[in-house]
């Protein structure tokens, strides 16, 4: 195990990341130090560098990563799912750690509404002991209670990394949707990370045909070139929500519409476009919405007269976290999951925040060894 | 059987119904000749009247009714639920025949979304024959296919008339809500006859907190008296909708909101509102948006972060029909249905038509008989 | 808080249990101590005496309770649902906490399936620290992340207690078997605690008809009497399963059989025997096949032939705990509950055994302050 | 549209089938003349020449079919799910018309279980008009009612007869079990067509891994072969239940068991070993026990303990079978389905009965047009 770790720290708001140094602390019982191969960069950490969300500083950031095993603490030895456990194991964990303990955790059982989460890479400050509770290091403090999956040979910490927060976010999504229609129309509204995995989802579960709207044009052609999606519209293109419908409805059956409609652009006005999209007696599923931008006009006569039925799904737990690393080996033995990855060094960690704020790539990670 | 019946039929878009006279079919095979007790006055009817869906006219109006066996045709010996069926047994009847041939009917199975349903009391004319196919008359000819059920004898006709399309509205809504948590909260908004009835529904399927807001006063009264509400806000009274969740939230567990929303308003408004009232977790039963009044400003953030299910329903279809008249002998020994219904004779039509646009009455009922 | 407590030990497999003093902890943070109101007697207790369970012994049994707040642990102001907890306050608790570290509570979200659960009154040594881990005590050691709820005013502690712990396991049952048909019939076969707590739970939700099969003949009057039980069927007056079938038919639409068949017997050939009591498309929740006793004949083609979907559910967790204890105001508004209870001083706790096992209370409860 | 079709007669039981010719009448309005292009041969094809079911004779048989469209009735302009019909299009058609007046049509909606059901191929008699009702012929004679769909242009004739009636049955399986786990263990017991057509449904909803018990071994090999099993297990070889759970159990995840087990044997003893290959919390959708072979040792103690859910399906309906159709361009793309089926001539009818008796070949077709 390593004696000390880098750390991209985000010590202010506003103000560029920072590369400090930690001692890594032995693993307590219970705990794990992993080595970090890939730190996820997400749409969340742009947001997190301005302020946008209450969180302490400093803080290392990260809440998406990837890595192995350097320390098991006493009586680690086996993963989540039962599996020995090693050193040197190529290992992914859940990003939050639920209390068990609110109402939310014990009676509700939705632990993704627990009011008093640890997440790694937001709510864990740099200056409290473990310091190390971010994705974006040479290393990472797990403490007991993380949920800790070895990655199976045929995926490779790449792929893991390629939907990031993504990937679980669509698993818990896909949850609470409930069956996607073998061989029917899913149309997914936009084409970020969560767009992406929600298309690949959904093909995942049978769907015939997948119908992305978004933007820019190269995340597009890469969607179509992947197989992820079978059309697509590109909304800087076709801006008028009108003539969008009029795109969409064609590729769908009798032009009724699609069977599953997924939101995922965080723009309140594609919620209304939406439900226009979806077929009578349709299911919505509402992924996108993570940031308050207010109220947007939504006819709820159409809702009610399709006989629609709205689903949200909030972040991810762990058990999303582990139905995603489960679907893993047959995303990626259907979608090439590595094209998505753009990688920096973990000094070039400002440079990923930018890139990934002027949405030039689809998938930035830091990888600290490189 | 009786050789002719009265009529109140609706001839002319925005004039008063006029009584008038038909000869009375004999039953084909299949069919059967009720003899109407009561015929329900809907909110529908009094849009119908003014012309505002597209219906053929002249038409005998009343698509909710309970009346008795005056003849039946070849072949019916038996009602939906497979009991003996006899000249002079107590019957209701669902209002709409599904085609059994489209999409919505045959691959969807939401009969209420079939394209091309026979509706008593709204969509077939008086000039067709069997030109008495509204329950506003002393008999009306149930055709083929009709869903027939004969009333439990500890069930009054009146009982069965209390809540007219309303009752199978909901039951139809909660089907597709899904249980409701025994002991948890419901908010009900709106204290129309939907209202009352989602009201009613919950109570019955264990709900141990029922709020309605509604008005007006009387009929909030008659809920709280009836057992129906535990509590109740009048909208007239308290206008501004912070301050109906002010009032709402102290009546739920721990203030976090309601398990449950039903919305039977009609009023866009309603649906952020009722969305506020959610607890985080919670579902939303959307039943009231029948007529498109347009856009209403809505929060997606607010459906997300509360990680909400909102959930439709559209009218109700023959199983939606047996399952409330199944429920009736235990809401009937609950709630004293009868007190909601004034009765009319039928030549007083266009009276109960004006007392039910005025909303002073809960529920009006026509009694050919009186 | 009580200096120290009596208790009533299992010292050794098979012989009676025998009342011993221990010293009362004062309560660690997250900690309660509870004095104990009433300790319920379950058939379980019969079993655990013989040693027919791996438990550890010595060992205060009860793991069914109900008490109220004799210390606080710091940091503990609120109950599970989040309403204010203070000395004094009567409580329940969940019997078992669950370790939210394996598979089954992290990934399965099946935290009955747990395998590192701590049940009081059953897997908790007298030996070990706190050593007061039972219900048949004065006073009970409530560990950090037990979920205590505050009883409400309008129920008393015997209402709580009367059920047992046959509430929550029925509570958990319904969750899965899904939505009871308003006014549907269900038939139960079993009229122990189990079995009288799933009738009414049934009612509560809606059933319009209950049928329960069990014996003796005073717990099927009591049954009746309180209006759990709309019919019963003795089953030692009726001993031909095929003439108990003949019973039942006739209680249900159509002679079709119930919609919903609970079984609640602990007897495998009860199995088969509910299996032919669902009308086609029925369900049927198996909840009473704790103890391995072997196979029994059932014919898979009666369960395909009907379409019939059985569900099970093993045990319960803290939110059917709190489930059941939210339905208790209506529980108790609709059945006299303590009708069900007779009361033992602790120190006649070996009589207590001796009855349940006789069969001749249906709720024995030790009531330490008696 | 041709005057006269020949088809194979079953005009006694236990005989051979004939060949016959009958006048092909012209559609009345809403009928369909379709020419046959492969009437499929199904397990129960062999049971109904035996006389194992109460069926007319003589009677065309042939319940399996796909073929092209000779003459619509008028009022025949497009299929079931909106898109055009012309002649000349190749559909595929729902082998029944359910009755829509039935308790379990209207009232629970399960149309599978419909008491008076038209089902081609089996319950018209060949005596009665139009003749020509099942699909062993040139051409079959598709009344009002039926549910035909065209088959999209990048699907074969061949393609949809491959997995005959069992692409159906697991749909409806697979509709009432839920969704399958995206990356989880599916384990199929029965290498028949439904249990072939029950792994590929598994992998197309996004099953990460399948496992299939059956026979005989050229069978199992063309399912790993195809790409639908993973591992499989030859009962032949295998012989003893509890060494073929040793096989299956470390092909699941930590050895627990398969997340969903489908039985698709016939055999009745397959069901208790199917809940010993559950994991806990485990589903089981038994498909296979159509007929009644009696009584088996079940241990109700292994379902509840290990807390399981047992789904059954019965048959399909028309939506079931559209959604088959639906899936089969993506069943298409994943499986080469042509590879399971053998072509006989019309004429060889016989032959193919008694091959698919042997079961010599996976799945017989008779093409009248060879």
């Amino acid at each position: 195990m390593r004696a000390s770790s880098r750390a991209a720290v985000l010590e202010e708001f506003g103000r560029d990341v920072a590369v400090r140094e930690y001692e890594v602390p032995g693993p307590e019982p219970g705990a794990v130090v992993a080595g970090v191969d890939y730190g996820g960069v997400c749409g969340t950490d742009v947001h997190l560098r301005h302020g946008r969300l209450p969180i302490p500083v400093p803080v290392v950031l990260g809440h998406e990563a990837v890595g192995h095993v350097e320390a098991l603490g006493d009586g680690v030895g086996s993963d989540a799912l039962g599996g020995p456990l090693a050193e040197g194991d190529r290992i992914g964990w859940a990003s939050s750690i639920a209390c068990n303990r609110c109402y939310y955790c014990l009676i509700e059982q939705a632990r993704t509404l627990c009011t008093d989460r640890v997440v790694y890479g937001i709510n864990q400050g740099a200056d409290e002991w473990p310091h190390l509770s971010g994705g974006w290091a040479d290393a990472i403090y797990l403490r007991p209670g993380t949920t800790v999956v070895r990655i199976p040979d045929d995926v490779s910490s790449e792929q893991v990394i390629a939907l990031g927060c993504a990937g679980p976010t669509v698993a818990h999504g896909m949850a609470r949707l409930g069956p996607v229609p073998a061989g029917g129309v899913v149309a997914v509204q936009g084409s970020g990370p969560v767009g992406l995995a929600a298309a690949m989802a959904a093909r995942l579960r049978g769907a015939g045909r997948v119908v992305v709207l978004g933007a820019p044009a190269n995340r597009l052609r890469l969607a179509t070139e992947l197989g992820v999606a079978d059309a697509a519209v590109d909304i800087t293109e076709v801006t008028d929500p009108a003539e969008r419908l009029e795109r969409v409805l064609p590729e769908t059956e009798g032009g009724q519409g699609a069977d599953v409609v997924v939101e995922a652009t965080g723009d309140p006005g594609a919620v209304a476009e939406g439900i226009d999209m979806c077929r009578p007696n349709g299911r919505f599923l509402v992924l996108g919405q993570y940031t308050d931008q207010g109220s947007t006009p939504i006819n709820p006569h159409r809702l009610v007269a399709k006989q629609l039925a709205l689903t949200t799904a909030w972040g991810f737990d762990a058990s999303d976290y582990v139905a995603f690393l489960r679907s893993l080996p047959e995303l990626t033995a259907r979608f090439d999951l590595a094209r998505l990855v753009s990688v920096y060094p973990l000094q070039r960690a400002n440079d990923a925040l930018a890139d990934v704020a002027a949405g030039t790539v689809t998938k930035a990670a830091l990888a600290p060894a490189h």
